[in-house]
């Protein structure tokens, strides 16, 4: 008999099917038993009357994996509205141990170390796996609107000749005997492929030898990255962005539909347009509303941030803020200055309820004015050979952003570290599993 | 004016257009001249006849970006059918210097290490860049397959704890003073991850430090992976990669049409079933054809895998075919052996015009099997624990497959050197670009 998914057997009122799955759950009651089977995509409720099968399945340690034939039933009290009657089970694959946590229970009661250290079993949890179903939601809807306006998928080299984009923080390999880094952004390889496809992405790990043990920092994450020819400035830029965030929420409510409603996760509406605060505006409108003066800071503190989101969610109505214009001073060497006031960028970060979402801007284009930035900045532009060529033959105006995966997840569910929503973290401590 | 590209033009005869992109040539004739434009998508025929226009145009180096604006007209000898006339011509970015290759020829005629040198500039040509058409098509075209038939991307880490999938050939990082690893493949994770999704898929990088120099080897490449629970054995997995391989060449179809008319490649007919042959049934098959007696080799050699291609053309008309049940010494420890015969595997790798494309099987599912299985090749668990752990707590019988993009790609276009079409490669004497 073909197998059927647990969300399927609404379909199969009345009929036998077969069904495979997890023993997530055995509930013994004085006259009946409900065995719960979780499977890759929910649960299903399995009413057990027979004492010896009872006896059996007691015997079995939670995760056992089980096929089980039954009758689907409708109008019970499983929460999907079926039951399966008259199950026959085979076991396919015993556990050999009690698991590690509770998996019956709606939500694990363990510390995340213990969830982490675990993952291996702990991420069959429904509200665990939810998670990452959204990630993946979220990836196809960055995807598809990409897609939609003519960008081409690429998948860059994560092994670098030369620690040259932000220069610390870069993880060392051993290549054949040679010094090598894994990449921490796929940023001058996007920008290259602006010379060939114009619009590129790419959704891949980046690298960052972070030695700080926060609940922010990952030594490695998913970035989705974007880079865009023949724009006018940052704006257009920007424009694509609020596009691309508008997909990722769409592909959550069309894939990720079970995993929002499991986790009560309030999906953000995605204003038209986002609002738009100049750096030198936001610190000015902190200093007169809050009194705090960081005029002078080339930079937004966390505490700032949170109150811009507020402040837009107040005056707006939005749970984004674009703020622009950061100092060049901050920015990496090849960002595009204000032409009007050169001391600030053609910049902008996506604030996401109170928190640094996205970071993007315009880049430079001309040859010239690579050779500039980095003089200014005391760097050799021999390690940049290869990157700098792009521009020698002619590159438009671009820019581009990257949106951190992880990140936009914990967001919305409001994670407090940034190792709930990732699959297998890695941190100055851990590297497995 | 809003900017089309080239490729719309035919949309808009008659009326004004703003066309931007790159000079890739200037054809000079006695009373006028022809410029083609270059945008992210295709070529646009310019004529130009003001003297003063070619004049300017005549100073630019070839790859100077340009915004041309000018009125569309049908019914001209241009290779579309269309060209512009009365043209306004705005420098946006000069090239610098004229590019190390001649972009204006149909393919480009320099030696491959001087292609991958100057990939930044090389990458535009159209047949260049055709290529990674091609592997952003098929990218889509596997992710559409798999997402129709329930699966879940999955992004997993490339930092690993332990060298323990290959052992040898494993690039060592320094990860804050320790020794850390890159993955070789997404192996442990993706099965780890079929407890949770029971179906995953994965594009992303693998590192091999294979100290090879050869046209086959890379240190670094994109590995389309997958993984699925609830198999009967490795021919549910071989029916579930005949359907993959038939979404990626429909994503080809759909997605790179104009790549492939360039190219001239033949899309391969994918046949329903892809005929099968056992190992043991191939070196049988290999030794009464041809008299070579390869029999007691655990392993096919590559001139017998190019012999077998050949022979699935004539006898069944099929340009893939599966050879399945490889011995086990020469297959991974997590390996699943025949049942019936176990020093066969329950295992596979698909042919594709003589050439190995992907490589697969059934996994080992049972806690005890895989215990034993390290013990038989003197390995010691404690590396392996939390992988193991997946199994401990209930795995079903599962399997799966990885297949590499640039390979694929290279034999689709006939390529002699996987570098080809590999974007920016990485080998042992290549970091850059």
């Amino acid at each position: 008999m073909q197998r059927v998914w647990t969300t399927e057997i609404g379909r199969h009122v009345g009929e036998r099917v077969r069904l495979a799955g997890w023993l997530h759950r055995l509930r013994q009651l004085r006259n009946v038993s409900f065995l719960i089977l979780r499977d890759g995509k929910g649960l299903a409720q399995i009413v057990v009357e027979d004492p010896a099968l009872v006896g059996q399945l007691a015997g079995l340690h939670p995760e056992s994996v089980l096929a089980v034939e039954g009758t689907v039933i409708t109008g019970t009290q499983a929460a999907s509205g079926y039951e399966i009657h008259q199950p026959c089970v085979e076991v396919l694959s015993p556990a050999v141990a009690p698991p590690p946590c509770e998996m019956f229970r709606p939500a694990l009661k363990v510390q995340l170390p213990m969830l982490l250290d675990h993952a291996p079993v702990a991420l069959r949890h429904p509200r665990q796996r939810a998670l990452f179903q959204m990630a993946a939601a979220t990836m196809s809807g960055f995807r598809t609107t990409l897609k939609a306006h003519g960008f081409v998928e690429i998948q860059t080299p994560k092994i670098v000749g030369s620690a040259t984009e932000g220069g610390a923080n870069v993880f060392a390999i051993d290549y054949f005997g040679r010094q090598a880094y894994l990449a921490q952004s796929p940023q001058f390889y996007k920008q290259i492929m602006v010379g060939v496809f114009e619009r590129v992405f790419e959704v891949g790990p980046v690298f960052r030898a972070e030695p700080h043990d926060t609940p922010r920092h990952l030594s490695e994450y998913v970035s989705l990255d974007v880079e865009m020819g023949f724009i006018q400035d940052h704006t257009t830029v920007m424009a694509m962005l609020t596009e691309v965030v508008r997909g990722m929420v769409e592909g959550l409510r069309e894939e990720a539909q079970g995993a929002l409603e499991l986790l009560k996760v309030v999906v953000p509406e995605v204003p038209s347009p986002i609002p738009v605060l100049h750096f030198a505006e936001a610190q000015e409108l902190i200093f007169r509303q809050t009194g705090e003066d960081a005029r002078n800071e080339p930079d937004l503190a966390p505490a700032h941030e949170r109150w811009l989101g507020e402040w837009a969610l107040r005056q707006h109505g939005s749970e984004f803020l674009f703020v622009t214009g950061y100092p060049m001073v901050k920015r990496p060497f090849y960002t595009h200055p204000d032409p009007e006031r050169p001391q600030y960028s053609n910049s902008f970060d996506l604030l996401f309820r109170g928190l640094e979402l996205v970071t993007g801007g315009q880049r430079l284009h001309r040859y010239a004015d690579y050779l500039s930035a980095l003089a200014a900045r005391g760097l050799n532009p021999e390690p940049f050979a290869s990157y700098l060529e792009a521009f020698q033959y002619g590159m438009p105006p671009h820019g581009g952003f990257a949106i951190g995966l992880e990140r936009w997840v914990a967001r919305l569910v409001d994670a407090q570290n940034i190792r709930e929503t990732t699959l297998f973290p890695r941190d100055m401590q851990r590297l497995t599993p």
